[in-house]
């Protein structure tokens, strides 16, 4: 599930500025431009330079914050909505685009990568704010519970309108560049499938499943046992559906319950974009829970997660609006927190980062396309924090603020995995 | 190069126990068994249970450490060399082995293997003198040359008796199963540059370079520019000669010095076997000279180097007698030291374990082949010395002490690597 990183001062792009936004979030009329109106201004112009944009406050004025031509124009439409871009520019800018506050018009994606290209060649200090993150991010069971369904529990059919036919909510692989999302999502279930070296008969257990597609695929192609975990109501019901209507309900089983209360003994154990739901707090927890679980001598698995090259805070409009108690981890915190304590060996990492920049693209493209359902189904209000979430997400794949990890991990002593990787590409 | 762990208990076999070894280092004649001596045997079998082995004192007493039968038989010639295997396993059997104090009847590499994935299984507590370790490792300019040519500076005739013709002292890899060591090196060789994903013209640096092979290869098959580091005089030399006599002298050129005095500029740096003798608290360092010199943004580059799965005190036998000044870091040490502090992007891991014991057990055959060349070039002690270090390295691959990381990395911003790995395979 695609997080975008959001840091200091994001700016997004709108192709629909034109639309009706509710009335109760209208833009206000302006007074004339102020001095105040042009210090603001000139400190967002000044914390983003060398970016290509132009920031505009109404018709009377605006900044630029670079002499290269705009990718794209940031328009604010009343006075607290600038004042706030300079205070606290992440929920501000977030908030005061989901109100319709203010507007982009040009590229949304290109603007944020931009944004994100310059934030991480200036980052900023820890903040002292971050023993409040880290509670937060203690995820307790119940507390988790409620963050997962808050996002995922949002109504299969607002996520038919926009994911494969699958329902895979999670990095597609574009084996060649020519897929489509479809075909990638597949090669993506295959190429993780590949990875496990699965045997038929084999047991495997995967931890936070969403609505089913890599157990059932691992049953369908692989002839394995699955059991798999999920604390979303919504899609463990339609991945039991699926099972049953595939005739895989005694292959598979689906279980509506947290991660931490995994039992039993599999030979391979598998999570696709749960980690970044996890939490930091809890990583000790989820190795444990590997370690339990796996195999104590053949014993392998892969950890598919969203990640960063190091590591920075949650965006708070991220946290309070998409991905409540998300946390987007390095490499090394992944390993130090969940692997390496339990002496597990790691066999093989891949950054596929750049594919989940194109499966976002087209992720947003199929959501524009399905734009009118889903205000239908929600708001306005929600179209727009959608869209800034999907653009977000592309935009920190693309620069490089995001990253997508898959490991690979075995038993220290489990000498049968492939001793090359040709088989992953035949 | 190969680093066995050799933790707590070391007991290793020996096929040539009936060579005769130096007087100096003749056994003593034993007194009969004493209480003692019983007593040693039983703390050392109970320190093994559960580990096949024989541990024989002299003719006339011996225990076993497991009811499984033994894979080899530990001879213990003296007492005090009894003792000290119980005071201090590490020094006390590396040491009496090398003297002949000690022989091992038996397959020495399975017989390690065995000791190793016992103590991996029970793991020590750390020590207090960590903190000298600490310093031991800090590796400043002058001891590093030192610690390294102490080891590669044996005489290039020496290593010519059981490396492969290019003379390369890093893992092989072995792409199919059936190649001679002379393939896998070159396949080793090609498997990287695939991995740097070179263009003709480019500029790569290499930081310790060895006998140049890696350099040499890919200005000769990918038409690049290399400058290599090395502090090894001989192999400094060497690898110019054969610059020379290739033609390419003028595109690769060779530097005797120490890699935190590269300056310049790269699109690729790459390091194979170095990162070993770096030494943790010079992480840093080396993590500032990539930065420094890497291309900002399509710079990418590559680090091999042997690892561990947990964080692991380096044997104080190798230390003493092998690679003075040597640690050899977890993945996550590597990335939390070198790379994460930098913002690299980490593109790709592979773990090449087994390809190491394939590549061990190669140059142990060949070792042993031309054991009585080595005994003319140096003594007994010497080949004993170093058949211990080539056998228990095997060991440690084979049991998963040790691991093999292959790390790709590159610039964040660098959004031109291939979007997968299958062009490795082709």
């Amino acid at each position: 599930m695609p997080h975008n990183s959001l840091p200091s001062s994001e700016l997004y792009r709108d192709e629909v500025t034109k639309r009706p936004v509710s009335p109760a979030s209208a833009p206000r009329a302006l007074n004339p431009a102020s001095t105040f109106d042009r210090l603001c201004l000139r400190s967002l112009a000044r914390a983003l330079r060398g970016v290509p944009l132009r920031i505009a406050f109404g018709d009377t004025i605006e900044a630029v914050a670079s002499a290269a031509p705009p990718v794209a124009t940031v328009r604010v439409h009343d006075r607290p909505t600038l004042a706030r871009l300079v205070t606290s520019p992440d929920l501000g800018f977030g908030e005061g685009y989901m109100d319709g506050r203010l507007d982009v018009d040009g590229d949304l994606v290109a603007l944020l990568e931009q944004v994100y290209r310059h934030q991480l060649e200036s980052p900023r200090r820890a903040r002292p704010v971050d023993w409040l993150r880290r509670w937060r991010n203690s995820n307790p069971v119940t507390r988790a519970r409620n963050n997962v369904r808050r996002h995922y529990d949002l109504g299969n059919d607002f996520y038919r309108l926009w994911l494969d036919r699958e329902m895979v909510y999670t990095c597609a692989y574009f084996a060649n560049p020519d897929m489509t999302l479809e075909e990638a999502q597949a090669a993506k279930l295959e190429h993780v499938a590949r990875k496990l070296n699965l045997r038929a008969g084999e047991t495997v257990f995967e931890a936070g499943c969403g609505w089913g597609s890599l157990s059932l695929y691992l049953a369908r192609h692989y002839g394995v046992r699955v059991r798999a975990w999920n604390v979303s109501r919504e899609q463990i019901i339609w991945a039991r559906a699926r099972a049953a209507a595939e005739g895989l309900a005694d292959q598979v089983e689906f279980i509506e319950d947290d991660y931490r209360r995994i039992r039993g003994t599999c030979d391979a154990f598998v999570s696709v974009g749960m980690l970044e739901h996890v939490g930091r707090r809890q990583y000790p927890m989820l190795g444990e829970v590997i370690d339990r679980c796996l195999h104590p001598s053949h014993g392998r698995g892969l950890l598919h997660f969203i990640g960063r090259n190091t590591p920075a805070a949650t965006s708070a409009w991220i946290s309070k609006y998409i991905f409540p108690g998300a946390y987007i981890p390095s490499l090394r915190e992944s390993l130090s927190g969940v692997l390496e304590p339990r002496g597990l060996s790691i066999l093989d990492v891949e950054n596929l980062r750049r594919h989940y920049a194109a499966t976002l693209a087209e992720w947003l493209a199929r959501f524009e396309n399905a734009a009118d359902e889903v205000r239908a189904m929600f708001d306005e209000r929600f179209v727009r924090m959608w869209r800034l979430y999907l653009a977000g997400s592309q935009a920190g794949f693309l620069s490089g603020s995001l990253q997508l990890f898959q490991v690979t991990f075995a038993r220290r002593s489990n000498n049968e995995m492939p001793l090359t990787r040709r088989a992953l590409y035949q």
